[in-house]
């Protein structure tokens, strides 16, 4: 006997659950409904519009209602908006928001997508200002034709999170004056502070007057007012400080909500309603590395879900294995990925984890090839048992590759001594023969296996206050350049013949460019008896993008003679 | 008691080997000997020196033997070759290559890195052309400056392999007349035929000449004659027809030899003498996939090997999970990769193994951003299991991230229902919701459980002249551009109301641009009843791919009106 599927939101969720629900059989009855104009819109491109990068607003729109009919006889219903659910009679109140006629639909299984919405909290005056939102086709159709209509110069876009920051890069490169606005210490949450100042010197590079640690605390004519008094000019404000899940049709129709504020289900996206499912950014998910129920509004998590609800539907059994938060953002020249677990998010889940951090630097690629660039990466693992908890990679070339065999490799449970043993694929245009996912694993298993130790980029602005130790062993000429101040040099190749230089009766920290050389200068020591001694992690390279940005933005004392990215 | 370990070959394998023996010990001594006169140089970079993408061979050799000395106080002896091993008395008898001069060196571990050498093979005429190799920095410094100063217009290229295909590329590159010969049916035996086709026709397309399924059979003054006849005019040739391992010196001190013609070494590297080691191209492997033991000349592979031998020295306990063969190869504007088995592996090393083949040609990131390519993905994967057996991927995008991503789940013996579960990195200039991998999960998950039945390109050409009924569901514009002659159009789109159109009583074969709608339509016949139905694994995408070289090559009856490649 054919079925009856409602599905609440035409976007990536709900008009996957469709077409997989129509795959798996061609005589169901499948609606759709969409309290907006537009079904199946790319969601994540949005932002991309403002730049010209996606020319016409109208191709965001990747399939209509009438396409979903032909194509997958599912009916879309876009400016319908489901308004309530009567779980007893197991019928919705949909009311077309056009005309504000309502009428009701039965059904035998019900799957909500609302997805998020943009937050935007009352901020004095914000009644007096031109506000924008980034959601849907409408909204950034909306900004961009009112920022070129109004000729407006002044942006600010308050939230540095994915869409902050590229809603922020797309004004750039659109030529406005962008002012980005975050709250907390640092922009993109994915990363770790030390990863994210990479991100915060490209914007500054790039010319985004980039403002951290810093709240809107009132909205004036044309100007943000923040906490700390500074204001900005702006005639435009895009709020992108986050989103919340869109939990009020579900929470009227009495379905238990999680703790985190989304709807809560179960292993097979069943709400608390057995003819319930829910999908997409309004529900919260099983955190595989963190252990806990999270938030994780991202597009390939609902793909999946969405399936699974569909072959739940019918009778498959689907598996659960969680999620880990892969995600990657685009930021002008730079490229930065991340999955699983960083070490704020160890922090603020409250997580009972012991943790240690590689970091290495290395070109990814062949130092001969054109285009080489250093690619920053960051790998988190557990102690003692070596499991891979956590990676973040930033740099100008592919640092999605390094991150997504992370991702596999955290699927399997694998451990550091997993990802030195992997068989990468190598050509000079590529990458080296040793990729930058083996390094991390070496120098992992060397610090887990307590071959050496280390010391973090965050404490050398205290070391060298101290005066302690620092030995740079890179060539003469590369210190010259720059260098940290009061760093003694005594390059690799002289390290054997200079080693009465080097103090036994203090720690010393050995730097170089990338912590590479300073790697080989600690082993000799450490077999020439030398106890107390420590690699300084990411190297002089590291050094540098760590204290760029707060160095020209603040005016502090700078702990470098120069600075050297490369 | 300090140790002395000597090294044969200082490239690859036996640098990185002395690199990590140094580091493991301060007071060893370590010698490496060269019997060319550079140690440690990118092998792989040589290639790139033809078309001045690296543009001086002295920048090919990335550390000299003063540096060794230096940094890392290894004695690295270029020039001097080692020509006979003491087994009993641990002495090596070593020649100076530039005096002829001879000594002795007596050793605790030796480490044999010796790699491989170009197969020049006997071809008549041989002795009167100018034959060039491409091993080191002295053979491709020579080629370079030959054919510069001779004034060389056209050059053949013998033997399609990595070195051919990038000798080939690089030679073009630097405005030569180029022809590429292979005696094999198609170029680059990493892939199969359906997908080197992908290759020629960019080889051929890049004004390449490409000659396949022919061997040389004489050289003569300015000609290579092949044995169909043909003959093509060369100034210079380029031998790249393979290589084959350096086993002389093994050999000649009594060494076990494997089948393959390589020396045989233990899980640990270890040759039938305990004392000595070997690694790199010079050696054979097991195969973690073939479950058989195999040459696998890579520098990934060499790295890996020579890192572990240098641990089992000092009493380390290593892990040998064997190799995949992970390779990538750059042919113009596409990028090229590869792991694991493919079809022409299995029946070559008479694999008792059931497979199937999942191929999909999706865009490598949204298809709203700029430089969204299609990427030709070829998944291999056991039956009844779903082990992920092996990968291709052929695009001008992004191929290396995907098939480092089914590396990497190889390695942990993934089936292809953990493919379809992968969460990797999105946004949209990087990749799409539904990645590749997952995608072609989705679809050997379907082929596996039986979910359709398919029918390869390899096919279609029979398909076409037996008059089978084959059902394009493009749209009509599409479909008119152009289509396989005696293919019925029948949009996705209409499929449901033109059903009466589609015959019940023989086969059906459905196909659309990438088999994505094909299989959409293919899934609501099967639930209106129809059991004799086939998706076109490819698309007609696929379908060009497949015919185009062999069609403009050979002049051959085309089975579609034109080609379509995107």
């Amino acid at each position: 006997m054919s079925k009856k599927y409602l599905i609440v939101g035409g976007v990536a969720g709900g008009a996957s659950t469709a077409a997989r629900l129509r795959r798996l059989s061609e005589e169901d009855e499948i609606i759709m409904f969409e309290r907006d104009p537009h079904v199946s819109f790319s969601n994540c491109c949005l932002p991309y519009h403002l730049s010209g990068t996606v020319k016409k607003a109208e191709s965001l729109v990747l399939m209509h209602p009438d396409k979903f009919l032909a194509q997958y006889n599912i009916d879309a219903r876009v400016n319908n908006e489901v308004i309530a659910i009567d779980r007893v009679k197991k019928e919705v109140t949909v009311k077309k928001t056009l005309t504000g006629e309502e009428y009701t639909e039965n059904y035998d299984k019900l799957i909500l997508s609302p997805g998020a919405k943009a937050i935007v909290p009352p901020i004095k005056g914000i009644e007096g200002i031109k506000v924008f939102t980034v959601r849907n086709v409408v909204d950034i159709d909306k900004l961009n034709k009112s920022v070129k209509a109004m000729g407006i110069t002044n942006i600010s876009v308050i939230g540095g999170g994915f869409i902050g920051v590229e809603v922020a890069e797309n004004l750039k490169e659109a030529g406005h004056n962008v002012t980005l606005i975050e709250a907390l210490p640092h922009i993109m949450k994915p990363f770790d502070y030390d990863m994210a100042q990479i991100l915060h010197k490209e914007m500054y590079d790039k010319g985004v007057n980039l403002i951290v640690g810093n709240k809107v605390s009132a909205f004036e004519e044309d100007t943000v007012v923040l906490e700390s008094g500074k204001k900005i000019e702006a005639e435009a404000v895009v709020m992108a400080i986050g989103v919340a899940p869109e939990t009020s049709l579900a929470v009227k129709a009495g379905l238990e909500i999680g703790e985190t504020g989304s709807i809560k289900v179960d292993q097979n996206y069943r709400t608390s309603d057995k003819d319930i499912y829910a999908v997409g950014d309004a529900i919260e998910v099983y955190h595989a590395l963190a252990g806990k129920t999270v938030r994780l509004p991202l597009a390939g998590p609902a793909q999946k879900q969405a399936r699974q609800v569909a072959d739940h539907i019918h009778g498959r059994v689907v598996r659960n294995t969680g999620f880990i938060g892969s995600s990657i953002v685009k930021c002008f020249d730079y490229n930065a990925a991340s999955v699983g677990l960083n070490e704020e998010m160890i922090k603020a889940l409250k997580l009972d984890i012991n943790y240690e951090v590689a970091k290495v630097i290395p070109g990814d690629k062949v130092g001969l090839m054109p285009g080489c660039e250093p690619l920053h990466f960051k790998l988190i693992f557990q102690v003692p048992t070596g499991k891979v908890l956590g990676a973040q990679a930033i740099g100008r070339g592919n640092v999605d590759k390094r991150v997504d065999v992370i991702a596999t490799a955290i699927k399997f449970g694998a451990t550091v001594d997993d990802l030195r043993d992997l068989e990468l694929c190598y050509a000079p245009p590529f990458g080296t023969a040793k990729d930058v996912v083996n390094f991390a694993g070496y120098v992992a298993t060397n610090l887990l296996h307590g071959e050496f130790k280390q010391v973090r980029e965050k404490d050398i602005r205290d070391l060298v206050k101290k005066g302690a130790c620092i030995i740079d062993v890179r060539e003469k000429k590369e210190y010259e350049l720059s260098h940290i101040i009061g760093a003694k040099n005594i390059p690799l190749s002289e390290i054997r013949q200079r080693i009465n230089e080097i103090p036994k009766d203090e720690p010393v920290y050995l730097q170089c460019r990338s912590a590479q050389r300073s790697y080989n200068a600690l082993m000799a020591l450490k077999h020439l008896g030398y106890e107390n001694v420590y690699n300084v992690s990411g190297g002089f390279m590291g050094i540098s993008f760590y204290e760029y940005f707060n160095d020209v933005t603040t005016g502090r004392e700078k702990i470098v003679t120069d600075y050297n990215f490369r």
